[in-house]
């Protein structure tokens, strides 16, 4: 079935204790849709971009099977940037540039050719653009799902919830579940954000892994312990890129497919992390998708022995 | 197979946000013995308490199957007495009191119906402490398992580096490892920590869970997501005692053993958390036990389908 993504397209320049990029391909909608493409799902990208921003990119997502005539090319404007340093641990990071540049005028505009979306991932922008996307799908999608961040929270919280209010998912750190819903455990902080609309809550917790509540069921997916955790941008977007192009390649909207597709994205965002940027998501083979996911398999997979 | 622990028998006085407490039953030792009971596993306890030691505890333990002639009472000395109090989030605390009282001129004695334990839990106790009591076993135990913390490592970081070399499962949280192995990767603070001696570690990530290492393997266990946690106290200790008394009551050290021991002792921390101290793994059913566990399957099982 057609997912639409909406998300930033952007450059970001990043820096970790292993080394420093010039500007590289960035932004939510890259992550989403990339990572969305290897569930074999051909997502349909709305964003917008500036007349700085490479052919060749336009060209690599294209290959990934991404349609891309939902990407406003602003000639006249740059391309939205972002810059950030990690510290030591990789769990922290300071902003060092953030230029909206066309993303700042962003109204987004859906072609006709993807208004019949079933599924719609709402990448991390204003809520009044997210909304903006909702109201111009034809038919209401089978799901959306959201992104969102604490900077939304802080200025605009009213038109936030408005947009949440209308999801089906929301996806948010353990720190922003806090800050939205006020309780400090992550059980209830998901049952009280449910009562804002969502019917499902994904807690991503970074390093510490994933939950995704229902009305009734929880389910955890951990992150992949690995070696080095070479640069963490894209992670998140990576995961829900993930997630929302395994449900809609596989049509499924059931808990036990929404469990695959936690970790079908848990898979995707431990590869983003083995690069900079998108270098790891850039020419991922089948084989090595399925083998991470057999990993996965691996380190949570137990059969009880009650004692004898 | 027999299950020797040695570890501290104390009173804690509590304080969270929930409420506070007076001297109440507390200890490594006490809680690891406990979780270990209900494994059916009936430990054997070598430990010190002082002439202040109330009876009715010492019959607690015996109600439980716990073997007790291996605890010393100092008739004119104190019990070990620690006290703390817990911020709002409840990961962090402030020690408020440690008064070592009998346990700082612990000289461990085990008892001779003790010292052929195949199994032997070595609680958080000074190395020195530790190290003694692998000395009076007989024959050399089918499994050591050693807790230690950062302060060991902190003031006599050779003489516990000498201990771990002697043992086969060493259990230390995040920060632990990372501080003993110079890692920040905790994939690679285990495979250091194994360079010194023990073929297994377990990470223990609180909240986040644990994780199990042997050469080439490595499995997770999540926490169960609470609605609230009451009293973190012991939580660590209950885990180390339920994995010990699982494996000591089914005689097998295979991985896919020590899987369902991590499973059985995150299910006993998670109803050490519950109340105060020791008060919720008092009086525990063997059917919640095995509700607990399932409430595990549930929470990370999922059967894959790699997409249509």
């Amino acid at each position: 079935m057609k997912l639409l993504v909406v998300g930033s397209v952007a450059y970001d320049a990043i820096e970790t204790p292993f080394g420093k990029t010039d500007k590289i391909l960035g932004g939510a909608g890259t992550f989403i849709s990339m990572a969305a493409s290897y569930a074999g799902s051909q997502p349909q990208v709305v964003s917008v971009v500036g007349g700085d921003f490479e052919k060749k990119y336009l060209d690599l997502l294209e290959s990934h099977d991404i349609d891309i005539q939902g990407i406003q090319i602003k000639e006249d404007e740059k391309t939205f940037f972002w810059s950030g340093k990690y510290h030591n641990d990789m769990n922290s990071r300071d902003t060092l540039v953030t230029e909206l540049n066309s993303l700042g005028t962003f109204d987004p505009v859906v072609p006709d050719s993807y208004k019949s979306a079933e599924y719609l991932m709402l990448g991390n922008l204003s809520p009044d653009v997210q909304r903006k996307v909702i109201e111009q799908i034809t038919v209401r999608p089978k799901l959306i799902i959201m992104d969102t961040m604490n900077f939304w929270m802080d200025i605009i919280l009213d038109e936030l919830k408005s947009t949440i209010a209308t999801v089906d998912v929301l996806s948010i750190n353990d720190e922003e579940a806090r800050q939205l819903s006020g309780e400090y455990s992550l059980k209830k902080a998901a049952k009280v954000i449910q009562t804002m609309g969502p019917k499902y809550v994904i807690i991503k917790k970074g390093e510490h892994g994933a939950l995704l509540f229902n009305d009734s069921q929880v389910f955890f997916a951990p992150a992949l312990p690995l070696e080095e955790v070479f640069d963490p941008t894209g992670a998140g977007d990576t995961f829900a890129g993930g997630f929302a192009g395994y449900l809609a390649k596989n049509g499924d909207t059931s808990f036990n497919s929404m469990k695959n597709a936690i970790i079908f994205g848990s898979a995707m965002a431990s590869f983003c992390v083995e690069r900079f940027g998108t270098e790891r998501l850039q020419n991922l083979k089948k084989e090595e998708i399925y083998e991470r996911v057999l990993e996965f398999v691996e380190l949570v997979n137990f059969d009880y022995n009650a004692g004898k």
